[in-house]
């Protein structure tokens, strides 16, 4: 026999207890430890706990198909499907500026494929830059752990050269990019970073 | 005999055509004509296809509970609920400055109730306010098709002040807001109203 609510409802596991993920695109790490995607919801709790600056995750983009209103309940979603993203993941405001950015994490030791990005997210950050937003990528290595920030303009660089070479070699991320202080409160310091690269007074990342 | 694809998977319609809808808050327009938000869609899709500025609606936030993996065909959804935004819908980046507003409808004549208006809402434009971002809200009243733009500031100390009054009398909005220009391309011209508030030099509401 289903155990029931005293209202009648069949009793189902909780939303967050069941939550189900969305699949990761290959060379995605996932599914030990905190993800990167996690590391950077808390860092942005935190900077907002202290008033550092408000940014935030864009909910997962779904088309809608089918919609259930059960009496007494809250509407259930019974047919939906994934969407592709039409811009990066996280955007919001840091000292006056608007800041946008993807993070992509790689198991992969010398180098980050650019498969991880996709088109769109890489016409945004052109449009982005255009613009005067702040725009970049966070990138870790999952074997090291290490954390770096990549502006755009290099990202689109070697996005526009695939011809060349399908990945960005860890030493040319090293060179043109910023090592991301980790810890544990923030996991993942990038506002530290966006001082030292684009708020030092010559604003050398700001052309 | 159901009508099946040459993979073997049935037809069904597809996600585009059968597109389901949140249900809308009362006192809300839909359902004739463009609703607001398409209007808004069509002005930033405009914005960037012209080179004006980068603003993007967020996806609805849904929280996941069930997902099917069905062979040769894409994930399907298939329990999953709609969760309280804890954002205003829109935000992006205009002249280098972040912007970041609600847009809502009202079909009162008179008056824009609150209650179309989250907390969490409110306490985002606190938020966004406090580091410098512009943020704003588009009211629409539906009989006269007049909008306008209220900053954020405004909106903020009538919700904190609802014991004394649950609306904004459309008098006040008018003192106190701007009026947008609506047309053809865009549809509702906000950015010309953002340059003669925000941009004018003297930045009036940039205090």
């Amino acid at each position: 026999m289903p155990i029931r609510y005293p209202n009648g409802q069949p009793y189902s596991r909780s939303p967050k207890q069941g939550q189900a993920k969305k699949p990761l695109p290959a060379d995605t790490y996932s599914g030990r430890g905190m993800t990167l995607e996690q590391d950077i919801d808390e860092a942005n709790l935190y900077y907002l706990s202290q008033q550092r600056a408000v940014v935030h995750k864009k909910p997962t983009p779904v088309q809608i198909v089918k919609v259930d209103y059960p009496k007494r309940s809250a509407a259930v979603i019974r047919e939906a499907y994934f969407k592709q993203a039409s811009t990066t993941d996280y955007n919001g405001v840091y000292r006056g500026a608007y800041i946008d950015f993807e993070a992509k994490e790689t198991k992969n030791k010398t180098s980050f494929p650019l498969k991880n990005i996709h088109p769109h997210q890489v016409d945004h950050m052109r449009e982005v830059s255009k613009h005067g937003g702040i725009c970049f990528v966070l990138i870790r290595f999952f074997q090291s752990a290490e954390v770096f920030l990549l502006d755009a303009k290099h990202l689109i660089d070697y996005y526009d050269n695939q011809d060349v070479r399908k990945s960005i070699k860890k030493t040319e991320i090293e060179r043109l990019g910023h090592q991301v202080k980790t810890g544990l409160h923030p996991p993942i310091d990038y506002l530290r970073t966006l001082d030292a690269v684009y708020f030092n007074g010559d604003a050398k990342e700001r052309t």
